[in-house]
């Protein structure tokens, strides 16, 4: 599977200098936007070099060995082409072209021929009808119609997120929402109508992928249930999982789109809570929930302490702690009296107030007190950035936190776009709105605790990987 | 009422040159950045002119007329200020010091106290423990704190949604969240303690202001329910309400905010849905959805055609628009025909898919097949802004809607931040997220039910405005 993401040298079969040619902006982006050091090949009708990659007209006629082919001719040549990728002994494919199952019974049919040649070679086939790979780590990217400007992205450092995303376009808003925030991509793949690869062995890939802490995906259908399952549940990183289809409506639409089965969305929940991945409710929180995860300790416990100077934010963020399942933590009349000492808080109960000036020294002190008192788990600040020196302050939060090993989930009360001109600038890991906090502390306390269930089932049977008799009913149902 | 918002002449008292001082940020406001033309005085204990606004040591002194006095003096001296209003003749004060019912057994006395004065001379109070006024006709603002910056949020026209914000931190969101937003804010008060003007006074002032169209509320607590839901009855503008207090936690933090009395959270459900008015359930709702009612006609009815370049849009907007109470629009044999006829669209069926790349002629095209095909009362387009092209199409779109009287609550799929920059560019009403499009056709839909509904009472019973059995219930609890 590594070779999708490190090969030493690739062909883009359909890449041309014809106009609009997407092929071409693979061979574009690998060889002039991107440092990716290996080599790259063409292959058109013509023969001909394409953004000085050296053209042939046969993949067999390539002189050297090649690691991976990426398709994008059109659905009627891609059996042929997969056929001299065979003959080439190329084991690794990309097909990025669409006509295949999600269109009808002519592309069923093209689909069946490429599942039988990709068979008797042998060859592990990404897509069809998929944006392709991306590895931020050697910059090797075989998106079509990748800009320059989204190597920028990924062009310093490499992130600790990977995403497993059935459509293209969802990569894309990914991409841009990591330009402004603090937590960056470390693998991508898009796996489309999912011939041979499929959501489950991508997941087994990124939990032995040593880049990789937070795994996402956006799944349209589940090809298979019980697959899907036992994987999950030996994967012991956190996994954000979007689906879509929780109505009839939305699976009809989904089937046109990337060409699964129906699921019982009701299952798949069942599934997801039994194998300890958390459901998220929408793209947004793909990319913006995986932080907590990067830049935080996990949350062990449910108790969460607020403290605010907008005292708004008190009660908005009491009622939606409470209804996430969490909850206000009860300090002591001690931790309270150790509070009130500082001189400078208006209500020392929890959500705290912090009143309208503190100095940093405060801050601090309210950090020490409040993840030193065994009577919070975590924490929810919701300070208002009317100094410089709050920033300050947040920045060295992020460190206490680690000292402690307890979570903040930082959020600002001001609109999104003075949050995220703020976390670009100062790189600190703040949520854009209460509610995002929130969701925040709750997977990470969710993921804390399956990983315990886990690691206890390991524990009482370190040989067994079985299934309660409930799940395996699940799974007949959806298989 | 008219007399918080149009001011001939303001006193501010408790304005001083002392640093830090919050009265001297009002009158640096209105005497140097906003083009307000009434006159500012300044009442301190030295009688000092405060960022050239006249000063004086007693309210009674100043020689002039007097409409308004806008106090902010500590707690313990404003009943002593108030009753210096009183013998000036001053009959609107806005009390922004706090200190009263929300902190304690004294606070609560000189509330008492403050109550005792107004009623004596017949002075209508804000306040106390409030944020103040705006005005963005006049540019009259008494908010303390205020930057220059803000003015310039409402420095050019005046927008047509008017704001009853129990908290100060709200306001400050909502304002900078209108900085890159199409829709403007009109009037905006923050009502804090609510000793005498509480939400329903507002609310019926500002169903009968012309320049309002849209009304947004930020509450902690009702403080007389039979009152708000009676007044709530008669209003037929839009009414968006955010409350806290939804759990038990959320209540007790917002006591200690606001001090108002704890209600029943299901109650307000229900009072809301018998009066047509629109809970929401975040603060971003507040300021994103009011768009939909300034800027689109109203969703006469539940079916909504969904058109998309990003096939992941299809599924998600599906499963988002049946679960939010609307249904996709079944198209005929013939719509779905005259799709087919542009030559361009991948499906023709609802969510229609749009393919990589259309023209402008086939976008107009397909505004018009839609729009006037009798089967469709609202769109949700989600086209990717690949070329400039597309947000002409967008632009246009918005021209057709009006044109055939049916809304389309438009999501470009890109990240917040490019979103937030297109629609400051361009000046689309683009909203910021799947969820947030589709929630803004379900509040138009679920308004215009609501006036139906209204009207159709009041033809049945023109002069009657009486209350079913339930809802008298319903108060009686509250009370």
């Amino acid at each position: 599977m590594d070779k999708f993401f490190n090969p030493t040298s690739v062909v883009v079969i359909g890449a041309s200098n014809s106009p609009f040619n997407l092929g071409a902006t693979i061979c574009r982006a690998l060889n002039e936007f991107s440092p990716y050091p290996g080599k790259v090949y063409a292959v058109n009708r013509k023969g001909e070099d394409v953004h000085g990659c050296p053209g042939f007209t046969r993949v067999t006629d390539i002189p050297d060995n090649v690691d991976l082919a990426v398709v994008i001719a059109p659905s009627a040549v891609v059996p042929a082409f997969l056929e001299q990728c065979g003959e080439k002994g190329i084991r690794h494919v990309v097909i990025e072209s669409s006509g295949f199952s999600e269109a009808g019974e002519q592309g069923k049919a093209l689909q069946g021929k490429i599942d039988g040649i990709r068979s008797r070679y042998g060859i592990r086939v990404m897509g069809p009808n998929c944006l392709g790979v991306l590895n931020t780590e050697n910059k090797f990217c075989c998106f079509y119609g990748i800009q320059k400007e989204d190597f920028e992205i990924f062009a310093g450092e490499s992130g600790e997120v990977s995403y497993i995303i059935q459509s293209g376009g969802i990569v894309v808003i990914v991409l841009e929402s990591f330009r402004t925030d603090v937590v960056k991509a470390a693998k991508i793949v898009s796996i489309g109508n999912k011939s041979d690869i499929d959501e489950a062995d991508m997941l087994e890939y990124f939990e032995n992928d040593p880049k990789t802490k937070v795994i996402g995906m956006y799944i349209e259908n589940v090809t298979k249930g019980r697959k899907f399952l036992e994987t999950a549940r030996r994967v012991t990183k956190p996994v954000l999982v979007f689906k879509v289809g929780r109505t009839q409506e939305g699976v009809r639409a989904a089937l046109s789109h990337t060409a699964g089965m129906a699921n019982n969305d009701l299952i798949f929940d069942a599934a997801c809570r039994q194998a300890g991945i958390i459901r998220v409710h929408s793209v947004a929180e793909l990319h913006a929930l995986p932080k907590i995860f990067t830049h935080m300790p996990p949350l062990k416990g449910p108790r969460i302490a607020v403290f605010t100077n907008s005292g708004a934010f008190g009660g908005i963020t009491a009622d939606l702690l409470v209804q996430s399942g969490l909850s206000m933590a009860r300090l002591s009349p001690e931790t309270q009296e150790r509070l009130a000492r500082t001189g400078q808080i208006f209500n020392v109960k929890n959500p705290i107030d912090l009143g309208p000036a503190l100095s940093m020294q405060t801050f601090l002190e309210i950090f020490d007190i409040l993840l030193s008192s065994g009577e919070v788990d975590g924490l929810l600040p919701v300070p208002s950035l009317w100094h410089p020196m709050v920033i300050d302050a947040v920045m060295e939060l992020v460190k206490k936190c680690h000292e402690y090993g307890k979570p903040a989930a930082i959020y600002t009360p001001n609109a999104v776009a003075k949050t995220i001109s703020y976390r670009s600038t100062y790189g600190v890991p703040l949520f854009e709105s209460p509610e995002e906090a929130v969701r925040a502390l709750a997977v990470s306390y969710r993921h804390h605790r399956a990983c315990v269930v886990k690691e206890e089932a390991k524990r009482m049977q370190p040989h067994a990987h079985g299934m309660s008799a409930p799940s395996r009913e699940l799974l007949e149902e959806s298989a």
